[in-house]
C-alpha cells in the first residue's frame, strides 16, 4: 500500500506465468490515474452472462463496492466485472455508493447488460473520495479493447503493493468433458482474510450452477484464503469471485454430484495456489512459512493455534533473523487458551524435532536448525497432544520491508 | 531479548527516578554471568516477613518460577524474593522445576526463613538450561550486601532489552499514618500481558493483610497492566508481586475498609505508572500512543476494539511515519466481531475529528494532524455509537527498531 515500488519478492516467478484464455470471458486494462505508474482499471465481460458465487470480506467496515457485489449474488448472474486499484471507496459513506452506482450504469450501457448483473471491486486506500470520472471516460475504451487473451494484463492492473501478478491456470473435467479454471489475486499488506482475500476472481468455462459453484467455494474457503495471514490486518475489501460461463458440457446444479469431483480439486488448487502467492508477495517477505499444528482437540482450535505462531511479531522476526528460537513459538501457543498437553507437546522446525517429553530434544542440532532457517521455505510444526486434528497455515517473515513499505506517508 | 544494546528509549528518564525507601525492605543486587555487562540478580530480604499478593501470566506455558510463585502465594507470606534476568526457566520441564527448588533452598538457608516464603522469578530466554551454581555461588554476597536504599539497582539487575529502569514512588495514607509505595518493573518486548506483565513488584510499608491485598490489585490488574501492548505476544513469564511489610499502623484486612481508599488510589497510580513505562520502554518505541475507544456496548467490547487499534502493525506502522491514514484505524475497529453502529462511528486523532456522518469531517486538515503525529505522544479515539461503555489501552508504534531487536540470533 505504499507509493514506492518495494524490493521484488523473491518468490516472484521471472515471467508471467502460462495461463489459459477461458472461453467466454474478455478483458481489458487501462490506465485511468488512480494508481501511479501502471495500468489501474481492469473490465471483463461475460458474453452470454455467467454463474457467479463470491466470499467477502467480514469487516464492519465492509467497502460500497463489496456490498454492491454481495447484493448482486443474489440474481447469480455475472455480465461484468470493473475492478480498479488505488483506491479502496471504504469509509466513503453515501458519496462512496454514489460513485459505484455511477460506475456500474455507466458499464451496463456500454455493454448493454443489467445493472445487477455488473460487479465491480476497488483496492487501494480508505476513506478517500475520487471523481468518479475518472473511471467513467476509461469505460468505452475499455470495452472497444475487450479481448480473450488479456487476463495477465488484469492480473497486473488489479495490483497494489503486490510485486508481482498473480495467476494460476489448470485443466480438469466435468463428466469427460476438458474444463479450464485460471485464477488471478492480488494481496500483500492488511492480509488475514476473514471469508476471502484482498481481490481474488476465478473464471472457468465449466458448465456449473452458481449454488453448485458457492457450495464448492465455502467448502474450499477455510483450507485455502482463511488460512493464510501476512500481518492479522482484515482487509475492508475482500473479494474472492468465481465466475463460470457455461460454455461446455451440460450445466451441473448439485455440488455433491461426483461428475464435479475432479472440477472441486481442480478449484481447491487454484484457490491454494492464489492464497499461496499472496503469502510470497507479503509486504517485506523474504520467506514463506507453512505452519502446522496437529494433536488439536478441534480443527478450529487447531487453527487458532496456529494462527497465533502465525502472527506472533516475536516469532516472525526470529525467522526473519535465521534464529531458531523456539521457546517464541511455544510462547505463541502458549498465549492462546486452547486445550494443550504440556507433557506431549511436541515443536519441529523442518523435520528437526526440538522439543518433545518436556525438553529439549537429544538429538536436536541448533545449528543444522539455522542453515534450514536460511532457507526460502520455513515449515513449522506444533504437536499439542490432546486430540487427532489438525491445521496449516501459511505466513512470511517480519522484516525491515514491512517498516519499509507501511511507514511511508499516506501509504 | 537481543544481546545487542538498542537505542534508548525517547522516553528514558536521564537520571533514575527519585523513589522512597521501604521499611522492613532490603535489597542487593549482583552480577552472576546469566545477561551480558551488568547486573543481573538482585535478591529482596522482608525482615519480618510480609503480606504478599500477585497476578500471572494466564499463558500455558506458564515457567518454573512463576508456578512456585503461585504455589508460594498460598500461604500468604513472604520473606524474600529473588530475580534474575538472562533466563526465563521457560519450557524447561522437571529440570528447571529443580534448579527452581535448588535457587530457592538456598535463599531460605542463607536467609534462615520458610522455604515457602521465598518467591522466584526469572526473565529472559525460553527453553534453555542453566547452571544453577551460577546463582547459588552468588547468593552468600547477596544476603551480606543487603540494604534498604538498593531498589533502583533492583530495578537496573531486572532489566533485559529494557532501555531504562521503571520504578515510581508514592505517599498516601491509612487512618491517617503516612504510608509509602514504591513499585520496579522490567519489559519491553513480548508485551501483552494478561493478568500482570513481564515483571512488576511492588513494595508497601502499609499493614494491610495478603487477602485485601490481593483484592486491591485484582480490582486495578485490567485498567492498568491489561491495558497496555507492545507487539500482542504474551510472556510466559508475567508476575507482578506486590508486598506489604506490615510496618505502619494496625492492620487492615478488608479491602473494602473506606481507610484503605487513598491507598487503593496510590496503587492504582503505581501499576498504572509502571505499566505506562513498559509501553515508553516498548521495544524499537519511538512513540506512546493512547487509545481511547468510547460509546461500546460494554467494557469488554470497548476493551477488544481498543486492543485491536492497538495490535494491527499497519496502525503502529503509520504512527511511526506520521501518516495520518485514519483507514488504518477503520480497518482495525471492522476486523472485530464487535457491535458498532457505522452512521454515528466518530474517529479523532488527537483533539482533531476526522470522520464523522459517515464522511470526512468537514473541518479536517490532514496537515494539522500530520504535525500532530510529529509529537511523541499519540491520542487515537473512537465512538462506535452504539453504548456507554470504554476503554483505554496503552501501546507505541513499530519501528525498524523493534525488527533490529528482534531478527537478533538467539535474542
Amino acid at each position: 500500500m505504499a507509493k514506492n515500488i518495494a524490493q521484488i519478492s523473491p518468490f516472484a516467478p521471472k515471467e508471467i506465468q502460462v495461463h489459459f484464455e477461458i472461453q467466454g470471458v474478455k478483458s481489458s486494462s487501462t490506465c485511468c490515474g488512480l494508481y501511479q505508474h501502471k495500468e489501474d482499471l481492469t473490465l471483463f465481460y461475460f458474453e452470454n452472462n455467467a454463474s457467479v458465487a463470491g466470499v467477502f470480506t467480514k469487516s464492519l467496515m465492509a467497502s460500497p463496492p463489496v456490498l454492491k457485489c454481495r447484493e448482486n449474488l443474489k440474481t447469480g448472474r455475472a455480465s461484468a466485472l470493473i475492478v480498479n486499484s488505488g483506491n479502496s471507496l471504504a469509509m466513503t459513506g453515501k458519496k462512496g455508493e454514489e460513485i459505484v452506482k455511477t460506475i456500474v450504469s455507466c458499464v451496463a450501457n456500454e455493454l448493454n447488460v443489467p445493472k445487477n448483473e455488473v460487479f465491480i471491486c476497488s483496492t487501494g486506500v480508505i476513506g478517500h473520495l475520487f471523481d468518479h470520472s475518472k473511471i467513467t471516460n476509461a469505460i468505452p475504451k475499455l470495452v472497444k479493447d475487450l479481448s480473450p487473451s488479456k487476463i495477465g494484463n488484469s492480473a497486473k492492473a488489479i495490483m497494489t503493493t503486490d510485486t508481482f501478478p498473480k495467476i494460476v491456470s489448470v485443466k480438469t473435467e466435468i463428466d469427460g468433458n476438458e474444463v479450464k479454471i485460471t485464477g488471478i489475486a492480488k494481496g500483500s499488506g492488511m492480509i488475514e482474510p476473514n471469508m476471502a482475500t484482498m481481490l481474488a476472481y476465478i473464471f472457468t468455462d465449466a458448465s456449473i450452477s452458481s449454488f453448485a459453484l458457492q457450495e464448492l467455494i465455502n467448502e474450499h474457503i477455510d483450507s485455502t484464503f482463511n488460512s493464510i495471514t501476512v500481518d492479522s490486518d482484515c482487509s475492508t475489501s475482500d473479494s474472492l469471485i468465481a465466475f463460470a460461463t457455461n460454455q461446455v458440457g451440460t450445466q451441473v446444479s448439485d455440488s455433491k454430484n461426483p461428475k464435479l469431483c475432479e472440477f472441486s480439486k481442480a478449484l481447491h488448487c487454484v484457490m491454494e495456489s492464489l492464497a499461496k502467492q499472496i503469502v510470497m508477495d507479503g509486504e517485506g517477505a523474504q520467506k514463506f512459512v507453512t505452519i502446522n499444528v496437529h494433536g488439536a482437540e478441534s480443527m478450529k482450535s487447531a487453527k487458532i493455534i496456529a494462527k497465533s505462531i502465525a502472527n506472533s511479531p516475536l516469532v516472525k522476526t526470529a525467522i526473519a533473523g535465521c534464529d531458531p528460537n523456539w521457546g517464541r513459538i511455544a510462547m505463541a501457543v502458549g498465549k492462546t487458551s486452547e486445550k494443550i498437553d504440556l507433557t506431549k507437546l511436541k515443536i519441529a522446525i523442518g523435520t528437526h524435532t526440538i522439543y518433545e517429553n518436556e525438553e529439549l530434544s537429544p538429538n536436536y542440532n541448533e545449528e543444522a536448525v539455522y542453515y534450514y532457517l536460511r532457507g526460502a521455505f520455513v515449515e513449522i510444526s506444533v504437536n499439542v497432544g490432546v486430540g487427532e486434528c489438525s491445521s496449516k497455515v501459511w505466513t512470511c517473515d517480519l522484516t525491515h520491508g514491512y517498516i519499509d513499505i507501511n511507514v511511508d506517508y499516506r501509504s
